[in-house]
């Protein structure tokens, strides 16, 4: 068959698809209809997002305020009248920044302030601070044809950019993440005394960015401490370090790693009516970094997971299945409530057919990201005529959600909430992650289109092989 | 003709299309690719915005800002090596604020300060001040069944909310415009003596919007002052007349109107290579209200307009058409810079086969909304795919630009660049409109994807009947 004739019998199969679609749009239009208008006129998630960012604040796992959030939100998933509001326990890492970090370099006698912060999981510094030449690179990759000779006693300054020409800034931050994770280990390896990484910021300012780091295996008296560095700062550093190779740089830092602590996922469920035994779960992940207070990452998905029950029950929907929201603890740095979830999940046998997450920021919905088969995928696609009104228009395969990533198998459907990206890494993990740079409306349209795509689901279920063999049958 | 066969057969001819793009795609998706990786790495849109907002600021018809704003703009040109650059004068109104205006209502003796400022056009209270009671209206079509007996002698205050479900914020704007346009020349007929109106605004805050108001055909005894309130002190307001309908509303305004004088719009040009005599022109407006800096509206379109040429120029591209970079004046009170450019060209028989407006916002673009026939939409359909790495999706018909809407005619496609809209009237007319609030990966994307269509259009032409009907032979 040439490809003309494969395209028309292909179209010729996606008319009768069409066809039958026109019988039942209607209400399902409706519904749609009723989901965003809702959301946008009689939304909660900016409420609560207010009282997570403004009342509460920044919510590292095992901080007070990650307790503080645990009790609001279930206090008011209870208010829902949904069918059962859960805490899962979980236990968690704790690590504290403690006093505010200070860094500055010295330039023929002049002390030159920059803006620093401690990544999470970092050792502290001597008490007295940590002084030490500099050795810049682009990746920890460039160490080994440095080797220890100059490498040794130096405090490694891995100054890579995001790639401002990627659109998907996610992707731009893919490429920088792992300096920032494996930085420190990978230094240390060649006796460096420390590591200042560039911020992974899509922007040129003064706030570092923090995230985790990790030391991996390294003996606990190898392991150096690890800092971003903002990206002003780190052109400066750059500029003088070009001028004068030998400048000192000073660091203090004073954060410190606790025992595990006991805390909680949240969960709320609407038990379904028909197929009570398989759940669809929506979530994002309740705590967030300590800088600022956690609106975009991840307190946008945590109010959108939320209201996604509210608006279905609002919009009249009655699910089919069991709909939870799934408020995950210690996304940041340990995983261990998404972890936790899949492992129970497993223990009692509960089949999962669809996981959402929405931890990409509250800015305007574009559409989704997919984890699972073609015939699942291809099932979605006939669906987007439906988003069209809503500007809805990205169903492609990829990335879904570090939170329902354990839930990972053949059987189920993962995705993930694709907003808008480029402003995003202007605040991810920065002190400027605050509840005003959530926009009201965008933060609302997220909401609905997550709860569109729920509700779709839960109606005509996931495309599974089994159910694919029928229809050719 | 069944609807199914009907498909498949255009099918068919979509795929012999789908073959033949593919021939030429190699080389459209590199200078696509060009032109994006150029903006975003090394656009100067988001340079010549801060000189246009920080540097110069708002820019009001007829003031010392906008004549600085023509001066700039015209050197900046002038650095890019385009074949021509002039400025094209027109006559401009000048209206002028004055000193900040005030205003308060008075409950239970108590003084309520509200946020407000006058209306575009609108004429100065007495020197000391006007104070009145007030009556709420949802629109001016409501003053008719009021009649003169309950109107004469107060301030109508329009109290309209933009439609919060609406997807397109533009779509709610509209549909509250008039009132703040025509508001005073209607309650001036029933004896009003000032109307108040809602501030057009997506949010809820503290900012009165501005913008234009005509008081029509109204003799000159007959007018009266136009203020917008902001949307907190409306609902504020609305709360006060429910409990009390007899409270007084004080207001404070000198704004006043001068003689017109001169101005001018500001062009450049790269003259085509074969079809010199085939105009392509690509622009935003230069003038500003003059409560913030104007960087949304409309300085991101003027320096994205600026950058279209140079992009083109960077990425190697040489036209075969003419394209004009065109920075109307007075949009926003008068589109005197608009009505000439269509005047002169027209006087000139010039040929203008495409015009391309940005004056949406520098947000993150999703496409454009297109004025022109079907076979000129069904055309730019074609080049979908080329825009799919870039996110941009939406090609619809609708609404291009106000500057360039003297210039329809057949022979013509508009097309207005669409950006997310849901953040634009939270910023438009108001004292936030900042340069702050514009993000520059959205200004540069925007940048980007103008010149793509202009370099496509440049390239391939625009379908016109003429060709159509070869076509079809």
């Amino acid at each position: 068959m040439n490809s003309i004739l494969k395209v028309t019998a292909r179209i010729l199969l996606l008319s009768c698809f069409c066809i039958s679609f026109s019988l039942r749009a209607q209400s399902d239009e409706a519904i749609l209809k009723a989901v965003y208008t809702t959301s946008l006129t009689n939304g909660m998630s900016y409420q609560w997002l207010e009282y997570l960012s403004n009342t509460i604040g920044g919510r590292l796992s095992g901080s007070t305020n990650a307790e503080l959030a645990v009790q609001y939100t279930k206090r008011e998933l209870e208010k829902l009248g949904l069918d059962k509001v859960w805490l899962q326990p979980v236990m968690v890492p704790k690590w504290v920044r403690g006093e505010k970090e200070m860094a500055y370099f010295e330039t023929k006698g002049e002390l030159n302030k920059v803006n620093i912060c401690a990544l999470g999981g970092s050792i502290a510094t001597a008490e007295k601070g940590l002084k030490a030449q500099v050795i810049e690179v682009n990746s920890y990759n460039d160490l080994e044809k440095l080797g220890e000779a100059k490498v040794k006693g130096k405090i490694v300054f891995i100054n890579r950019a995001l790639q401002p020409e990627l659109i998907n800034t996610f992707e731009a931050y893919g490429g920088c993440s792992s300096e920032r994770y494996r930085g420190a280990y990978e230094a240390a390896k060649y006796g460096a005394v420390g590591t200042i990484v560039r911020s992974l910021s899509s922007r040129q300012d003064d706030y570092p960015h923090t995230g985790s780091m990790s030391y991996g295996d390294l003996p606990v008296e190898q392991r150096i401490p690890s800092a971003a560095i903002s990206t002003n700062d780190a052109v400066k550093l750059s500029e003088a370090l070009k001028k004068d190779k030998n400048l000192e740089f000073f660091l203090e830092m004073s954060c410190q790693q606790f025992d595990d602590v006991q805390s909680y996922n949240v969960i709320g469920e609407i038990t379904g009516s028909e197929f009570p035994d398989e759940y669809i779960i929506v979530g994002g992940h309740l705590d967030s970094w300590d800088l600022g207070d956690g609106a975009h990452d991840d307190g946008a998905g945590v109010v959108q997971s939320m209201d996604v029950l509210r608006l279905l029950k609002e919009s009249g929907v009655t699910p089919k299945r069991s709909i939870r929201v799934v408020l995950f603890m210690n996304e940041e740095n340990g995983l261990r409530g998404g972890k936790k979830y899949a492992e129970v999940a497993k223990e009692k046998g509960e089949k999962h057919i669809f996981a959402l997450e929405s931890d990409a920021g509250g800015f305007t919905p574009r559409g989704f990201g997919f984890q699972g088969s073609d015939l699942m995928l291809s099932k979605i696609d006939t669906w987007r005529s439906l988003f069209k009104p809503y500007l809805i228009h990205y169903f492609e395969k990829g990335y879904s959600g570090a939170d329902i990533s354990p839930l990972k198998s053949d059987g189920i459907l993962l995705a993930g909430l694709r907003p808008d990206s480029q402003r995003y890494f202007d605040h991810h993990h920065a002190a400027n992650d605050t509840f005003e740079h959530v926009n009201k409306r965008e933060l609302e349209l997220g909401a609905a289109t997550m709860t569109a795509l729920v509700y779709l689901i839960d109606k005509y279920g996931v495309e599974t092989k089994l159910e694919a063999k029928k229809i050719k049958d």
